[in-house]
């Protein structure tokens, strides 16, 4: 029986801090007004909030400064240097005799939507119920009145309920909740909602810049991304980095008949399969020159947290349904440690009833780069460029004109963004002690100390303008399809949410 | 001056039967009343007949059959067994004292179209003129009116405007021509216009069985497909067999975030991609195993007639600009002779702007298989599949289940259609040597004389139910983006397609 005893002694050791009784006034203070939370949940999910989209961003941000509002916080809106960017909806409240200033982040803008890909039933922009999720084969049901129960195991459907809705929400509602049980937080609290998280942040650092002052804090804590696949709450010290690119491998000027002249013209879809198929061998590992140079190793103690991570490869392959992962063997979090390529889409003419008997003029792939502690964004490109380059393409960014098709024997366009790099906090830092034992304290199970999410936030910018570390503590449900279509979050996930932060609010 | 001299001689050689005097005639009527004719064939394009679209399809035929009326043709509809299908558009002039019958084949339905893929201003279905071909910065002008003279290097672009509404219309105005003109066909003539040739002539075998009295001939004459890319008329004798196939790749049940899951979690794309790289090295060549069995190689008559086509490759690789060909430098006459596997179409999620950081569920691609005299097309399919399978995939073509993903490392699903075997016709039959010298007698230039088109109809058909050899005669112009966008017609291919017919009437 030794291996039990053990492991009921390692669990005893993680629960030190064992659920505290102001808990379990929060959570009876919930299970009361539940539905109450829930509208105004479902207000904010309600509104289109699709990053880019100026008006949505706009509408979404206005609904959050009046819950701030209904909170006695007092909401206003930091802009940058560039004109007309989405603010970032910002609020503070101070404590006499705290010592210690925490900022909140979350971001209330969304990824874009292709309706079409939603379930039948299920629209981006209407939380929509589930009496499970889909993949369980879930059911709509209708949105409870006021007298019914709520099961948390159901879920609510539509973008951003997770990603990073959920976050705003969940943020402001545990204020509220301790602030309502007559509560005060133990430490001095700032908001900060941004509205640009999806396209890669491209105006954070000025707005961090421009109000340096205003943001000083010890530390922030951003509420974004999923809790352990475990289900156990996950206390996350780092973020990958990311940057996306775009690759085009032009084939003739017009599309051809694939029976006058398929065996001769080039098919760009071949070419660019031939391309992509050459940046990774059949266990996903990138063979890009260098691609895994540049990489800083994890300390002993990162390393000891990451070792203590329950394993969920195989409840992740039963639920998901596959057998054979990439990576050779090695555990989701053991390779989430270092930077990754992606697809993330590919198109060339058309498939299914729309398919004709064609020779495309181009083939399209979008990449996805996830970078760790020690590479850098625009560095990374390059080294994608380089090999796209080796391959005996002419690179280019811009419009491709006739004379370059007449030049070069194989042409690609390849466009990126700016990107940002990976971030991690040391673990044994006093605060990220404090972080540890606050969220410990609002649950009997072990907290995962995760060295890096898989994720990205550009939380580098945060170390680079205000010299503040940053530490995530994530709520969402793992299977929230974030970034997909059928995005929805679970229930239960929203109110463990509001305890966790009450939970670091009081720390 | 010797190779100008040989030159010379051997064009004299070709034009034994030079223009003759009716084709000088059918020009000056053409010349006269080309307003008119072009009224009637925009009528006929601007009818949509996408294949399958049962109403558009129907309006098609409508049309036809009153053009057929207005030429004093009793017009009819084939119809098959299976109930609801397309029927053939059939009707026939029988001429007094005339010892051969010939059947004019041309299909009445078009290739699915995407719209939004179209040039701006120029819709599928509203033959629009351009003053040239979009590649050579053609731009839209207003109709011709009743007064204006017609370029004849003027384009009318839309579905089917070439392939293969300009067949039922050069056809049906070649014996009106020549009806007008006062002459008599030497031969008598069979009308037969298919309604679902896009789709692979599902039930094209069912008609020819059912109605193999009536369709006796001694030849069926095919109108479809492009002349040959020098320009010069050209007489075809065998076709390419087609079958179609889709495969798709799984992954994931649900999509999975590219930050939280890229690295272990299988990505369909990168395996699909890496399926399909497998399957032709790096000049085209498939590697398939056995993939160019099969083939019966090309007569000595044969392989003289295809080493005296023009070579076009500089003229192509100069218009459609690229430079870097597929087949190892070997020309496309050549290479037109050996089965092909191309891929179509290919899609994975989205790209562009609605590429979001994911993970997709599945990726997929639509291949087109080329198939030459020797070829099955079943058997080609059964190849691919192998190949498939040797690459370690479960292939089904049915919905895959869950306990199915949950036991097969990698999974295809292929579906795959009937398709059709390739047909050639000795060029040596006496019928063949009088086809030749009647399209020789309607102009002054070679006549190109093709063993197999790269393009594919189910000729075997006719051999197999009729007994019956086919030679098919083209009149578009090849740069006629056939079965993809933009499709269109050189005015001048539609009138020297007229002269060619008349010729052929005559024969």
């Amino acid at each position: 029986m030794k291996p039990t005893l053990s492991l009921i002694l390692f669990f005893f050791q993680l629960n030190l801090f064992a659920q505290s009784a102001l808990v379990r006034q929060v959570r009876n203070y919930r299970i009361d007004h539940e539905h109450q939370l829930l509208d105004e949940f479902m207000g904010l999910v309600s509104i289109p909030n699709i990053v880019g989209d100026a008006e949505g961003i706009r509408q979404t941000g206005k609904y959050i400064m009046e819950m701030m509002e209904a909170r006695g916080i007092k909401a206003s809106k930091l802009e940058g240097i560039t004109p007309g960017i989405p603010p970032v909806i910002y609020g503070e409240v101070l404590v006499p005799g705290a010592k210690k200033t925490i900022t909140f982040y979350a971001h209330y803008d969304g990824q874009p939507v292709n309706a079409r890909q939603w379930a039948e039933g299920i629209e981006p922009f209407k939380s929509v119920f589930l009496n499970a999720s889909l993949e369980n084969r879930g059911k709509i049901i209708p949105r409870p009145s006021g007298d019914q129960t709520i099961n948390p195991e159901w879920r609510i459907y539509g973008r951003s309920t997770s990603d990073d809705k959920a976050g705003v929400f969940v943020i402001l509602t545990a204020y509220e909740v301790l602030k309502k049980l007559g509560g005060t937080p133990s430490v001095n609290l700032k908001f900060f909602f941004e509205g640009e998280e999806e396209a890669g942040s491209p105006h954070l650092a000025e707005i961090l810049e421009k109000h340096q002052d205003k943001l000083q804090s010890d530390l922030w804590i951003i509420c974004d991304g999923p809790v352990h696949q475990s289900g156990l709450k996950q206390v996350v010290f780092g973020v990958r980095g990311d940057v996306n690119m775009q690759v085009t491998v032009l084939g003739s000027k017009r599309p051809l008949h694939s029976g006058h002249y398929g065996n001769w013209a080039p098919n760009p879809a071949m070419n660019l399969i031939k391309l992509l198929a050459s940046m990774k061998d059949d266990e996903g590992k990138v063979l890009i020159k260098g691609f895994y140079d540049d990489v800083i190793p994890l300390t002993a103690v990162e390393k000891k947290a990451m070792e203590a991570v329950p394993s969920v490869e195989d409840q992740l392959k039963e639920e998901l349904a596959f057998i054979k992962a990439d990576g050779d063997g090695r555990s989701l979090v053991e390779l989430i440690q270092l930077p990754s390529l992606n697809i993330n889409g590919m198109a060339s003419a058309n498939v299914g009833k729309l398919s004709a008997n064609v020779i495309p003029t181009y083939a399209t792939a979008n990449l996805d780069l996830r970078l760790v502690l020690g590479n850098d964004a625009q560095k990374q490109i390059q080294k994608v460029i380089e090999h796209i380059k080796s391959q005996e393409y002419y690179v280019t960014e811009k419009e491709v004109t006739d004379e370059e098709r007449r030049t070069y024997p194989r042409i690609a366009v390849v466009t990126y963004g700016q990107g940002y790099n990976a971030q991690r906090t040391r673990m044994d830092l006093p605060i990220a002690q404090d972080v540890i034992r606050a969220v410990r304290s609002t649950t009997g199970e072990q907290v995962v100390l995760m060295p890096t999410l898989g994720g990205s936030l550009p939380l580098f910018l945060f170390e680079k303008y205000l010299h503040t570390p940053t530490i995530t503590v994530p709520i969402a449900n793992h299977d929230n399809n974030q970034h997909a279509e059928n995005e929805n979050i679970r229930i239960q996930n929203l109110w463990n949410g509001i305890e966790t932060y009450v939970g670091l609010m009081k720390m």
